[in-house]
């Protein structure tokens, strides 16, 4: 029989928009079920969005620290808890969560620092539970694909990498306005060290990380707040060098009118190439050298396991954002229950993005604002 | 308080496709929950069904029969049944159903003649009940968007029409494997008269209706049978005149290898256009006279009310097949509370596809079977 | 040495859309001079022009009668002649042309009846003469391609044939403005029997038969004059059958507003698929049962001979409609230089279009005007 | 009448492809005859060259010193030389034609060093003759389109700028067969300091200058040379601040296995944005502020006049590479009948690139290189 979990949301209330991507991605599958949450930041919110979401009024609760305690004494206390607060919260929140025992899945960005993220990495260690960061887009099927090739030697060792992230939606100062999703983004206290490059640049960084397998050893970085009065960049540049030799460009901009969630991807090797773009996420198009480009699609012939089992539906048949999000929490709540069985974890489980990947890319934040700070290239390590 | 309905399967047990679509599209909005089933055609495999989607034993009936005898007897009835067996049951399930008092979302092609479509018509509207057909692509924001274009006026008289659906994976006698999808669908006694023309052709006609609420005065059809061997088209091609004037094109196929699901729509009238295209849904582009192309986009400025209340993330985050789908369920559900209340209906209600639309569906199939078979141009009615 | 020979050009004056087009595409490669001509309807007209093009104003003559009375006498008289003037005027001139011992490169559509175009096929066989019309788009490299694969049978057996070309300029009444290259083309005396059909319709056709080799048996088409006052066809689509069991959808419109030269190619065999489309004719994509689709480009690998030879410039670097246009004339000096020398055509000259293609493209435009007349189906021969 | 003008090749012998390139450029408008020419290294192969192209023997010389000097005797003497020589020897070439009296165009780059360029500037200016330098993608009417909007305000201030060319063709050592294009390129005595960057990055940065008019401020330059034994970069990534405070990212490619020619310009304002692909050269992407993007076409409506009179077949007839290089003949053969006359050089002549810019493309291979070497930020001047 197919296991059914349950879990707790922390933040996430009415009008927040990625805790209902968080819920819908969940739904999706229907693997585990909403009964708690601390949805929002006062109790009257939170009771009204607890009441929407047709939660037992009793496993609402006032706060996340009332939550962990009532939820942990309970019999049939929660599988796991979701962390879909604002980033300057993740952190407190995620510790006090897995002290208490509870599995935990973190939205991006893990923390404000790479230390609280190192700090929750060697406490999800110590009490043998899962600590995964929702770097949502490594659930796309063909950006699985594409690391399945990287990873079989198909494309021979990668030589350059090119990865972005450009949006439009602050081409202005939509945070003047008051817009909600705007506010906190470009606010440091609420959203840390980086602005685009935060927000954005980290989901490059992982992808990057999580196809080609590559370790960044130095970095140059250049950081542009375009739109007056930004303390934070809403516009970042990086130039990679990796372990390998391999060398890397990674832009993330969120002044690029015109463009929704222009995440890409393009990577070549010595024996051949991939490209992917999120909006048109159901592609791979790979070429070999010498030989004429190939376009892969979700649910058509020649791909990797790993790409085939993270689809739903037949090829041509689109899937989007939701579902690749809904991969995460497959193999997420994979693991959970691998974890509580004492079994090996299975595929889906050892796709999933971890606290470490969570650490790396505050890391990053970190080390591509000093990079510009200093106007000099700075080593990773 | 969100209502959360309750509700039946018939068919859609193991291994079933269909019926997990209409699951998932379902939990993609947790707005019903599946209660209880009549799964599949066995008691065994029924059970085991049962037990992986985690219904109460109680409530896995052996039979549609049993199901709709005794969950008309519970104080806690389900609320709607939804019916996704093969096209030959079609009408005595939903006949049934209806008889019993209970809503009833039909997978397409609602019937086998249109007599039983007109039927049921007739039996749901004097039951009170919402019996409708789930023509998904009709779910897509940016086909709605396409429709309110038009019923808007913004592209004029529309004068022709050109609709396709072309896949490629019957391309070949895939039946002799035993394939169960394709199994059915070549064989008569399930799939009914059409073929390709019944199984994808009616997707194209409703798509047709749908967007440009032209009615279909005349038509001829040429069906081919290209894979030695089958009794229904793989192939069909149809020229139509419409009431107005407008004159369209339809093609489905199954032969045309390198097709996913190809179904496109091409409108132009006498002020502007419209292509869409399903393996891109969430674009639309529109062409007016004498001016550039614009590109529209899911969630994107300048749409009209159908399509923004079709979305649920932001723009450039694609949504997909499931989400289309999804749609026709939100639509359902608050057909069937509105239904409940006496209230009217909202707008998601309005949009989706009746048990009058399924009964064109099934004539076009006849009027173009007739065509064929009479080498002639048929009148509609 | 490369040979250069010398032409004369009928019709084609100042302000003249296709003689320039073909002037230019002559030019392109160098290989043959304009040095006399019949440039335009009235004298003071055809001086002017010959004075803008640097012809010798000795060579530069009043009248078709006089330029072939004339340059027959020379010694050094044109090696052949370029018609380009209306179409109501193909058959007189090139009739001459053939008598007076002149190659000729006729523009489409050759003539107004295909009792025209035979005459004529008889003319130059007699005479031993070239006599080919410039049906351009087999010109494309990537075109050729797809006749070279199904030559060779990598696509199997033609099943299906999807052709269209479509165009909006036409979409409102532009020749009640005076516009000229509207005003002939809507024209029953000058453009024939044909309207959208005959234009570009002929075009479709054209490429259907050089691609595929396939002849139609019978066809059924319905021809529509959305624009009111038109007395020719605006939108015409055919339905056909062809000798092999094959099946063909053919649209031409020039009423879809946001459509330039919308020339688009699909043909389905039993072992794989090809798709290409005249708006970006550098690409053709290649489907393969079961296999995931190729991109084949103008200059990449794993191309055809007759591609191949068809290039002027390397992969990534576009070709468009001059250069294929240009192949057309590269072809037809090689077969002139062939019939002069007595010697063998070399492949280019092997590819261009014949008289004999141009008697079929007349014929299709009074199958289908029968057809559509008839509103019945209608045997080629 | 149109005038034609008679000019000299140097360089362009059999088998050199640019040289063919030219001609063919120069030839699509028929407004320039070559009739004289050093066409190889070799008197043989200058010959036979000559013999091929149809000069007079006469005309055809052993070297350009031999070309200058008698030319200039001569009454009828060409009024240009087409400089299509390796690099390393433009800068003599183009000194001598210009001390006698020559206009030039200059193949791109101009010279090896920045200061050769200089020196040609002045001496073009002294001698009041044309020396200009065939950066051919500026001729697209596209790239001309996206000039004019950004001249006019459209778009606003400019932000951000990426510009990319990305070419697979060298991604192994294909100079190691002997390949006549490879070898030269790498060879750091023929080519220069720049490898990948100076044989295409030049382009993009020629196409940033022409399109958006920003001065770069300075530079961040990363090279790679990754097919081992390579002197000379094969890979450049540059990151650039102009002086009105935009930000740039260049990157320049020859080991990206499946780019074919991947010259792309995305341009971001304050008020809007653009995209362009050389690939797809016919279509220009623009979005503005909180609007549905809009595709521009060459030959469609809205456009500014320089684009329109880059074109010459209407929209939806594909134009190309040679095209786009014909414009850069065509302009500079205005110029060069406007210096003759005393008269004000046309829309078209005032486009090309001149010396200027070559210079300021020579530059930016030695800024580039300098910054690499020193893994540091270079200032411009």
């Amino acid at each position: 029989m197919t296991q059914r979990l349950t879990y707790a949301m922390i933040g996430g209330g009415i009008g927040a928009f990625i805790g209902e991507v968080h819920r819908r991605a969940i739904s999706l599958d229907d693997r585990a079920r909403l009964v708690a949450g601390a949805l929002s930041s006062t109790p009257e919110k939170s009771k009204l969005s607890a009441e929407q979401l047709g939660l037992d009024p009793d496993r609402s609760y006032g706060s996340y620290h009332e939550l962990f305690e009532r939820e942990s004494k309970r019999d049939d206390r929660v599988d796991f808890v979701s962390i879909v607060t604002p980033n300057d919260t993740h952190y407190p929140i995620a510790k006090m969560a897995l002290e208490y025992g509870f599995h935990v899945v973190l939205d991006k960005p893990a923390t404000h620092t790479s230390e609280q993220a190192l700090e929750l990495t060697d406490l999800a260690e110590r009490q043998g539970l899962v600590c995964c960061v929702t770097y949502n887009y490594t659930g796309y099927p063909m950006v699985r694909q594409a690391r399945a090739m990287i990873e079989s030697g198909e494309l021979g060792n990668v030589r350059k990498v090119y990865a972005e992230y450009h949006q439009g939606w602050l081409a202005n100062d939509l945070e003047a306005s008051g817009q909600k999703q705007a506010a906190w983004r470009v606010d440091p206290k609420r959203a840390g060290l980086g602005g685009a490059l935060g927000d954005i640049g980290t989901h490059a960084e992982n992808l990057i990380a999580f196809v080609t397998g590559l370790e960044i050893r130095s970095l140059q970085a250049e950081l542009n707040s375009f739109v007056p009065g930004r303390a934070l960049d809403d516009d970042a540049s990086v130039m990679m060098r990796f372990a390998n030799g391999a060398h890397g460009v990674l832009t993330a901009s969120q002044i690029c009118i015109g463009e929704g969630n222009g995440l890409a991807l393009r990577i070549h090797g010595d024996k051949g190439s991939v490209w992917w773009r999120q909006e048109s996420p159901d592609e791979l198009r790979v070429a070999m050298l010498d030989e004429n480009p190939v376009t892969y699609t979700r649910g058509g012939p020649g791909l990797h396991e790993d790409a085939s089992i993270s689809a739903r539906i037949p090829q041509g048949h689109p899937e989007g954002y939701l579902e690749a999000f809904g991969n995460i929490y497959r193999g997420a709540i994979d693991a959970i229950i691998a974890k509580r069985d004492g079994a090996d974890p299975s595929r889906m489980a050892q796709l999933i993005p971890s606290i470490e990947d969570g650490e790396r890319g505050v890391r990053f934040v970190e080390r591509c604002v000093e990079s510009a700070k200093k106007n000099a290239q700075i080593d990773w390590a």
